[in-house]
């Protein structure tokens, strides 16, 4: 179907279908492209699960997610991140950058600098791009201390734009007066490497982590934001990743027919 | 107590003790000011509280709080909470400027900056400064588009200083790499109206409304917040503010006291 031909299915928004019934459901529905997560691809095997989206046709847009930067062990478990990438044929590890940890902000923002440049050779010789995402402030203690889409450019700004680029998530950007400027100027920049969206709604639950909302039941102007990765030059995939507690509870190929039914209502018309 | 010439205590932070008690307790405890809310006045008598602030030698730092412009009645609203302001003697009325309504996100900023203009003959005739506070994006659909220090220091250009001003609060604006740079141009154009304090914990509460913590629980740095208004020319009150379900079902007295050693020890030393 060609109004899904952008689409990718990121597989955290049916967090407790099977790897295989998500790969199966989405070939098809016809969804041409998955967003896959460590987690569920270790447990069903690295190898196993590359054969299984090589042999199933679909493209894997990216892989979620290295970073976690105040973690000890964070220099082998993100080349491991980047290896698993290489593997499954996905060329976007999308970075998570981590919070505080015992740092203090700048610290801790320098310290995710200095991440990236010692990741970066490792990500090069497996041909893997890095993309920074800018979260929501809200996660800027425990999950990231990459805040806006401004500050995600200036880190990626030394480094060529196939190397190290940007996620683009409407979730963690749409209250920011300056993201029309930033989408403009990193697309400019080549340096879009994904776009994911999923909406805003309120009340946030506990923890504010699984509270997103599929596109159309919040604020977010998706059309907005797709018409402005468009005019700034990017033509990659939408990926649709919607964290919900209530959305998790369905059966999988419900999330999956609801998710297309709001991705073509809402997002790419 | 010379440590506490600056502080005030925002009866919000014991959200339950009856306004006589806070002020009989500001008073006894040596705190020199309280920043006072609209409902409890309201509930105890507009003309007695008035009074009651009045003879206990106590100034009021600011009145919480106009704004809510996506309301229907927000002009009647706010001229009454600005005429409230000025018979209680705050030289502040703090505006939580609302979130979207039934109305885009641009133009509900559009219209934030034309209810301040509507606003602001009334608040000159009446003396009181209107003092936008930028909130944490995470309200910006609920309850104040105006997101980041930055955006209220445009709504806020365009009116002389004394008349608009804007709210330095650490909760809503810590984890901005641009708010050192923002309080520096808001200090510049006599533009800080209050500096609230209040710490940034997680995991955050359903609602994320009552989940501050007392200055010393969470991660932001007070004392670089202090020092960066003070270095911006501002010599005006800090005033904590705390709302947070469990502090706020602990009795008044045990509050102000745990709130008077939090402000000693780790903001204003």
């Amino acid at each position: 179907m060609r109004r899904l031909a952008r689409m990718s299915f990121n597989q955290a928004t049916a967090n407790n279908w099977p790897l295989p019934d998500v790969i199966a459901g989405c070939a098809q529905a016809g969804v041409p492209a998955v967003g896959l997560w460590r987690a569920p691809v270790t447990e069903y095997g690295l190898a196993k699960a590359a054969k299984l989206v090589g042999d199933s046709g679909l493209s894997v847009t990216s892989l979620c997610r290295g970073g976690f930067f105040s973690h000890d062990d964070w220099l082998t478990d993100n080349r491991r991140a980047i290896d698993e990438a290489a593997i499954l044929g996905a060329p976007t590890l999308v970075l998570v950058c981590g919070g505080l940890g015992p740092r203090t902000l700048d610290d801790a923002r320098a310290h995710v600098a200095r991440a990236i440049e010692l990741l970066l050779p490792h990500a090069a010789d497996a041909g893997v791009r890095l993309a920074i995402e800018p979260m929501h402030p809200m996660y800027c203690s425990d999950r990231s201390v990459v805040s806006t889409l401004d500050f995600a450019l200036v880190l990626a700004d030394p480094y060529p734009a196939d190397a190290v680029g940007v996620v683009i998530d409407t979730y963690h950007l749409w209250w920011d007066d300056r993201v029309w400027a930033g989408i403009a100027a990193a697309g400019a920049a080549g340096r879009i490497a994904c776009f994911q969206v999923a909406d805003w709604i309120t009340p946030l639950p506990e923890g504010v982590l699984l509270g997103r909302g599929l596109p159309g039941t919040g604020c977010v102007d998706f059309r907005r934001f797709l018409a402005a990765v468009d005019a700034a030059g990017y033509t990659g995939p939408v990926e649709v990743e919607v964290f919900n507690s209530g959305l998790w509870a369905r059966p999988g190929p419900e999330i999956l027919r609801d998710t297309i039914a709001a991705y073509v209502d809402h997002v790419n018309q």
